[in-house]
C-alpha cells in the first residue's frame, strides 16, 4: 500500500464564466466542488492506475464534511484527522473567452498542536505499513517545516521510502531529514536553493540529504537526478494543451510507484540507470496524461501510448561537470 | 408574525483580495460563508429590529446544510423545505485596491414539481397565520412567475397582505395576482414595464393589480406610490458610502412592518398619506442603515437617528398629471 499525506487539503470550487469582468455581476451555472490538495490528487492517480493506496488528510467543519463526502464518492480509501478549524477552500474561475483561470487559495487555518501531533502520528503509523509514502502540498500554520522534517525522519528511520512535494523552506527541511525523493518544479527549486539551473539546484538538495530529485519542467518534461549515476531527462516531443493543474501530482504518483517497487534511483549502477529511465518515461507520460484531463488527479487513458513517445536522454555528467 | 419566503436562497461566499488580477493565483485569508438570498436578509432585518419573524426557504445538499447551520447560528426562526438539488452558491470577490466587488451568482438548480408544491404549501399555510408575508429574490427554475402568482393569490384571498420583491416577469405576475405591495428598484421597474420614469412605471403596476409600489432609487432615496392619494418621496440629504447589497431588503422589511401594522398605504385619505410618509421615512432610514453595514441583513444602530434626517416630499399629482 502507498500512503499519501495531505497536511493542508482543500475543497476546490470551480466556476466557469463566459468572460470575467472585474467589478461586475455574472450569472453562472452551478460550480463544481471537489476534495482537493496535492496529496489527494496523488492518491486519485494511484487509485485510478490500480495501485493500493490510502490517503491521510485533515478535515474540519462543513467544508471538511464536503471533503469527506467527495472522497467517499471517489472510492479512494482515506483516513481523515479531525480538526476544529474548517477545511480551507480554493476558488478557480475559468474565463472561457480569455482561456485563463483566476485562482484564490485560502492559506488554511492553523492546526492545533494536538491536531498536528495526531496527523503526524497517523501518517507515521500507517506509513510504517506502507511500501512508500508521498507527502504533498503546502504546509498549514501549525504543521511547518520542522514537523514535516520530523515526520520524514520517522518514516525513513522505519525503512519506508518517502517522496515529498512541497514548496518553500519545507523542501530544504525534507532534504535534510533524509527524504528519499523530492519533486520540486523549476520555480520551487530555484526559490528554495537560489540556483536557476535545475541540475545545480537538484545537486544542492542531494547534498542536503535527499537521494533523488525529480524536477518537473512543464512542457520541457522533467529531470531525474540521483545522488550518483547520470541524470536522466524525459520529454514528450510535442506540446500538449490542457489543464496543467495536477501534472506534478501525477509525477509524484509515478515516483511513489517506483519507490514502492523497491527501485534504486540513486546509485551508479546499470540497474539504477534503468530505473531512472523507467521512472522518467512513466512520470513524463503520466504528467502529460494529467494535462489532457479537465480535473486534477485524473489520467487520460492514453498514458500507456504516450509512454512510448517519451524521449529519454541521459545527461553526460563529465560534460556537465566541465560546465560547473 | 411576519413570514418571509425565499424561493431561491443561496450560500453567499465572500473573499477579500488585495487586488484581483484575472488569470493569476492569489493567496487569500479564509472567506466568509453565510446564508443568503433576499428573503433571508429581510428576515434578518426584522429579527434585528425586534419583530417576530419566520423565514421559509428551500435547502438541499451540503450547501443546504451550511445554510441551515448559519440560520441556526443567527437565531432567525426558519422552516426549510428540503430539495434534492443542492442549494446554490454566490461568490463575491472584494478587490480592496479597486474598491469594487466581482460577483458570480449561480442560477440555482430546478425545483421538482413536488418541491415547488411543498414550498408554496408551506408559505401559504404559515402565511395564513402571519400578519404580513414578504416574498423576495429571484425565482428558481420550477418555481416561476405562474407559481409565484398563484401563491400571492392564495395569501391575498386569505386576507394576508403580501409584499413581493423580484425581477423580470415575476413583477408583473405578482401585480396581476393582486400583491398588496411591490418593491422594484428603478432598473427592475423599467425592465418590467418598459417605462423609464419611476412614477409611470409604478402606475403601470398599480393598474396591473398592486395596491402600492415602492421604488428604490439608490442614493436618490425611494418613492411610495399608492393606488390613490399623492406619491411620497423619501430621501437622505447626504450620500452614504458602503455596501448597497441588502439596502433593498431593508426597504422590504419596512414595508412588511407597515403592512403587518395594518397600515393603509393606498387610499386618498389623511391617514393613508400619513402612513405613506411614515413608511417612506422608515424605509429610507433602514435602507441607509443597511448601506453602512458590511453584511446584507444588518442595520446600523444609527437607523433611528437617520430617520430624523430623512426629507419627505409629497409629489403634486396635478403637476405630475399635466406632465403626462
Amino acid at each position: 500500500m502507498i500512503l499519501t499525506v495531505t497536511p493542508n487539503p482543500a475543497v476546490d470550487l470551480t466556476w466557469h464564466v463566459d468572460a470575467l469582468q472585474p467589478g461586475a455581476t455574472h450569472r453562472v451555472p452551478t460550480g463544481a466542488s471537489r476534495a482537493g490538495g496535492k496529496g489527494l490528487n496523488v492518491a486519485r492517480v494511484l487509485h485510478a492506475t490500480g495501485h493500493d493506496v490510502l490517503a491521510v488528510a485533515t478535515a474540519g467543519g462543513a467544508t471538511g464534511d464536503e471533503l469527506r463526502a467527495d472522497l467517499e464518492a471517489s472510492g479512494v480509501p482515506h483516513r481523515l484527522v479531525p480538526t476544529r478549524a474548517a477545511t480551507r477552500r480554493t476558488v478557480a474561475i475559468v474565463d472561457e473567452r480569455a482561456g485563463d483561470t483566476s485562482i484564490l487559495n485560502e492559506f488554511g487555518a492553523s492546526l492545533a498542536s494536538a491536531e498536528a501531533r495526531a496527523l503526524a502520528d497517523a501518517a507515521a503509523e500507517l506509513g510504517g505499513e506502507a511500501s512508500a509514502v508521498a507527502i504533498s502540498g503546502s504546509l498549514p500554520p501549525g504543521f511547518g517545516r520542522s514537523k514535516l522534517g520530523a515526520l520524514v525522519e520517522r518514516l525513513v528511520d522505519a525503512g519506508v521510502p518517502v517522496v515529498v512535494d512541497t514548496s518553500g523552506p519545507g523542501i530544504l527541511a525534507a532534504a535534510s531529514a533524509g527524504a528519499t525523493a523530492l519533486k520540486p518544479n523549476r520555480e520551487e527549486l530555484a526559490a528554495a536553493t537560489g540556483l536557476d539551473d535545475p541540475l545545480d539546484g537538484a545537486r544542492t538538495l542531494l547534498a542536503g540529504g535527499a537521494r533523488v530529485v525529480v524536477v518537473s519542467l512543464g512542457a520541457d518534461g522533467l529531470l531525474v537526478v540521483g545522488r550518483d549515476g547520470a541524470p536522466v531527462r524525459g520529454r514528450l516531443p510535442r506540446v500538449l494543451h490542457g489543464n496543467a493543474t495536477g501534472a506534478g501530482d501525477a509525477v509524484v504518483a509515478a515516483i511513489a510507484v517506483s519507490l514502492a517497487d523497491g527501485d534504486d534511483l540513486w546509485s551508479d549502477t546499470d540497474a539504477a540507470a534503468d530505473a531512472r529511465a523507467r521512472l522518467a518515461r512513466r512520470a513524463t507520460a503520466w504528467s502529460a496524461s494529467a494535462v489532457l484531463m479537465p480535473l486534477a488527479g485524473e489520467l487520460s487513458p492514453d498514458h500507456a501510448a504516450l509512454a512510448d513517445e517519451v524521449d529519454i536522454t541521459t545527461i553526460d555528467e563529465d560534460e556537465d561537470e566541465d560546465a560547473e
